[in-house]
């Protein structure tokens, strides 16, 4: 009997090319695994063109809601955003495909998993680093990175490989941006964006959404609420995350909400540079800050903005698998407690504006921020508060002053 | 000789009222000094109402320059940002304002400096570090907070009081907003604002500019340049620092760039609301962020990123006369040396959009960055770093996996 | 009926000389509390001195158990060390007193709770921060701070007060240092150590062991087990943790092991001196860390460490019954999962000498360690990892040299 | 005209092997060079020895005195030390050596660089990297990783493959621990050391001191003086610092001083154990710390000691030519600026003990220190301080119990 490689399988023609480069190039059985986190690919027939590019079997999973509950989730607590602007859409999806291909590994008892990552990118570390973690003994195959056999360079040369291999499949020789997708966002690499001085063209480029500039002139008022950090409803409807983050998206995609162009430091040690859409995500993650302005005191606000920017070093650089995640993840978890409540915004070409918090932990206190003397304070205290705490520079200076004059 | 006090003052009926209640509650001349830091304030005929009031003396300082020069520009190259959002616009200007009431007092031989601020603020505790920190001798008086001698609660109050003083000057008494202005910014607190839960009321609150639903259908391309992480021209023309801030509030109020509504922890232990409006601060920030990108490498801008908000969580704290903000500064500035190059983005109805960056010392490498391999890039490489990044990974799972199995 | 106060009672002189302070300058009923933290204090008689002094009620509280698992071992695991010196001997006892005197005065109704901490130390901050977030309702008195009506400035002033109020105790009225002791440390202040150019008298001060000096010519070599970061046995015998901390406590003690002198920053503002023993906790401590070097990989080990201080400064600072010491403690918590084995050490005149670590989660390899190639580690695969782990640096180097050839 | 190869040579078996090495497997001109950074090697007869070799050329440099102050004193001042331990001996020095190789590979016209670092060790990726930033387009050849070519895996081979080409040299076959050393430290690894729950052979170990039970039974009292962070004397006596830390060396390991065991996490890795004898260094780091006490303020502090770590993570990762450790030691330079002082300390048997500290700079106050009330501080602020600084807990815990009863 055969050993057997797991392939992370899309349907597209690069992860469709490799199904016959490991037929000739290994004597496996290749169990292909397409794993659904919202990609809105066209899954049908998606069996037939598996097998009939060589493949013994095809597993299609639907993960979203693991995917939002488990991934999505904790990054949206943390408030994990990468060099202060990436959502980390690709980044988070990557460990649960990787366990979903050892799963699939460990039920069919394969020796090996094959991914389509290129060898510049982050994502062949995000799934190598997953499967590692999860199953240290598994041969990982990376196509692209095995310069000997893997002799594509192109849509066309792919076209002619399958040919040559006996499949005749309808690509398009076509080549766009390299985008990737899922149901928290999309990405948009090469073309006119391989240059940082060109501007994206973005009526070209666009795919969740429109840009400010195209969105409706009228805006529109959105309320969410929250359970310790979760969503549980978008304008009084009770849904999903998974459902709420689908709302957020085309909300967020009509209004020209959360298109950001950045240049980003990747893992491997180059700049890259990249747009991403991220309607809903925006949204959650400023509604869920705006709520936890009221409710985390100053001292956690700031540790947890460290352990924020941690967080997402951590998902950017595919760790995901490791102690100091999960180390993380508690403490992030605790700071959730109270962050209940509900919040009102507003969107109008690419804003949001809030437009009411409440919560029934809010830390705010009016008669506290207001001018009046009340019970709660009294302003003698400031003029203590302010000699002690000023204490140290009022000492340094007289120290200073006393040593200058010796 | 009687004693002197030097007073910050403003020429607005807050700081007029207190120098009746100075002479009335200790025996000194009253020196008022008047710090420009781009308030707009109406600077005509202050010399007169001062003296008026009862003042000795007036100084009238114009330190625009100053201001931005050695206050603005370390937090903009710091990218010093407040609890996410808040652009620190009062906190810079009052460590400047209490040098200068600092070296006036020593000018003047003064013992005392007072100022206006409440209670509950902030300021109180900026302005008074600040003098500890240079004249450790010299006795704070904060009227505010002297509750026996003290009496007026409102705006009606303090005209009683200056009239009874035989100070008759045309003050309203009508109370709006509680602002505070320089070059940077404005700030807004109070009325509406004091409930989280509404809507600020923008249209009576705007003072630099229009909200984005009122800024202009078409967007506006700006381009500027850097040196060194300092901005040293806007749409090619070539202006100092405080001038490149002005043209920038005017594109900015313009466009509605830079409206922020925030509940923050001040440094006194309660939670306010505020309403700012940073119209060229804000796109100052963005632009030096763009380029930035650019230029340092992930380490530095990691590390860079920590210590900007360090450099915040001090100026907003009034720290500025530390060592500690020195060292972070030494810091910040060393990251700045290549931080060289023109950036251009389009402003449209609140948003700032990128449009292309350029420096001579980007680190992004066009080749690298493509899916190419090269010279410097061999995707061999990936798969050796690969190993050896996820080998604490690797070793853990197979620890693990034979710990459970003993 | 009268209202109560709930005293912290030591029966020390300053404590009981608070009694007859208390009725006379307010009208309460005395709850005198004592709470034993092991800080080895003559119990006997206690009552009959409290009642003796006025109190018409004494509890004894024998929490050494809870503060060993609640305060003292999330600090060990935490590896919480302020300054880089202090163990927190003092810091970790004061919230759990708090939480007691707490719970007394909600048992008996009270309206107030009186300490007897000085106007410039830590622990007032400590005890009051520990009531204000248990019971903000309840008054606090701090007799040390009423400048107005506590005129004693010394023991002698002390012992007149009680005798005038008809209370007449043996109380000494030599002054020696001021000290504070629990089953974790004993902290020494004052004399020859308020000037930090002397050396402290060692001889005189000491309590809880020897110096370096006078400790045995013997080494002694000791093994400890932890189960989850928490130590389960000495030396072969299991004990609870109370217990394994009076084991260490004389044999650290016998071998001159954790006496620290130290300037140290207080809360208050400013510098003081002190010399802290802590002869079990030093010896723990460093075990705790001698097994965690197996078993944490570099990522956890660099963070833990990171957040290790902030909890050091979150209970130096009195702020335990925060969300962020909540927080942070489920972060440690996480990271001690695996953090079970066994350590071997020497003790010998000061030193703490390994001796030999082993677990069953170590991620120690010595396969991996030593120089040969295997099937985990293959040479080539450093060439790549240094080549891209470098790849910034020679990017960097290399567009240098270009802008500056241009 | 051959091109040239500059190669990192000591003098030893293992750099005298790579000499015919080379010219077999490239037909490069052999120019060896000789870095002294105080390993105390034998440098007589090293010119024959190389020419023997087969060598072109032999550069013998003393860059001690530059090891000691742009290399050794940043890290001293940064108090950087790795995981809590170790301090850097061998990492500060590798990438003066890797410059130094460069300058002579730039005045030599040399095409590539050597050295002898193993595969699976830090000192490969500390080379390499400090070469990468200085000569980017220089090739680097690593023998100990050529598999194909590099066949010697003992002492035997490298003798036998000597011989084969002609050199016979009076090696040793004995293989001991793997050392390293220079003015600062030496290491060792290998033999018992690879089994972490085996104690150390000190007796055999040892190199620059005895263990603490073979030093002297009598203590010695030393002092110094340090100018903005800089020794500048011992025991009265100026000296440059190079001078300094070798006297300190001669006292340290009199004395036991700075002998440590460690587990440590690899920049490849895995876990490697080491002992490293540090003896001076231990002091000297010892002394700064014990003034930087009396200097720096609590805010300074807690930053310094981040900063600190950071700069020992950069160091032991190579990356000493990058702009963040430029950075960092920006930073740390700035709060050098007053540690000016003199310490006085009691060596014995392993410890260090404080025996006194003055610094004109000094931030410790007697009279604020003690208990009395005086002119800097009033009682009743710790109140209002208090107050304040514990009102996020106290609207906390009100606002929790409100939201508790509704």
């Amino acid at each position: 009997m055969k050993e057997k490689v797991v392939l992370a399988y899309s349907g597209g023609l690069d992860t469709t090319a490799i199904i016959p480069w490991l037929k000739e190039n290994y004597d496996y059985e290749v169990i292909c695994c397409c794993i659904d986190v919202g990609q809105e690919s066209e899954l049908d027939g998606l069996e037939e063109r598996a097998k009939l590019s060589g493949a013994e079997k095809l597993y299609i999973l639907d993960v979203v809601d693991e995917f939002c509950d488990d991934y999505i989730m904790p990054c949206v607590k943390a408030n994990a955003i990468y060099e202060n602007k990436y959502l980390l859409g690709t980044s988070m999806a990557r460990p649960l495909i990787a366990q979903k291909l050892v799963e699939i590994a460990r039920k069919e008892n394969a020796v090996a998993i094959c991914h389509g990552a290129t060898g510049k990118g982050n994502d062949q570390v995000r799934f190598e680093l997953g499967i590692k973690a999860l199953a240290p003994d598994i041969k990982i195959i990376a196509p692209w990175r095995c310069n000997e056999t893997w002799k594509m360079q192109s849509r066309q040369d792919e076209i002619d490989y399958c040919k040559e291999h006996g499949i005749d499949l309808p690509f398009s020789t076509d080549s766009s941006y390299s985008r990737d997708r899922n149901l928290w966002h999309i990405s948009h690499e090469g073309l006119e964006l391989e240059d940082p001085a060109q501007e994206p063209n973005y009526n070209h480029l666009l795919v969740l959404g429109v840009t400010p500039e195209e969105a409706p002139d009228e805006p529109e008022y959105v309320s969410m609420t929250f359970e310790k950090g979760v969503p549980t409803s978008v304008n009084g409807k009770e849904m999903k995350v998974s459902d709420i983050i689908r709302e957020l998206n085309a909300l967020g995609g009509k209004h020209g909400i959360g298109i950001i162009d950045i240049v980003e430091n990747r893992v491997v040690g180059m700049k890259s540079r990249g747009v991403y859409e991220t309607p809903g995500g925006t949204i959650l993650m400023e509604a869920h800050q705006q709520l936890e302005e009221l409710i985390l005191d100053r001292a956690t606000y700031t540790v947890k903005k460290e352990m924020g920017n941690k967080f997402a070093d951590i998902v950017y650089e595919g760790k995901w698998f490791t102690p100091l995640r999960e180390a993380v993840q508690a403490f992030v978890d605790s700071t959730q407690e109270y962050v209940t409540g509900e919040v009102k915004f507003k969107l109008y070409k690419g804003n949001i504006i809030k437009a009411g918090t409440t919560s029934p932990y809010s830390l705010y206190s009016e008669t506290l921020a207001s001018f009046t003397t009340g019970e709660l304070y009294d302003h003698h205290d400031a003029e203590g508060f302010i000699n002690l705490f000023g204490l140290p520079l009022k000492v340094r200076a007289m120290k200073m002053a006393e040593a200058q004059n010796k």
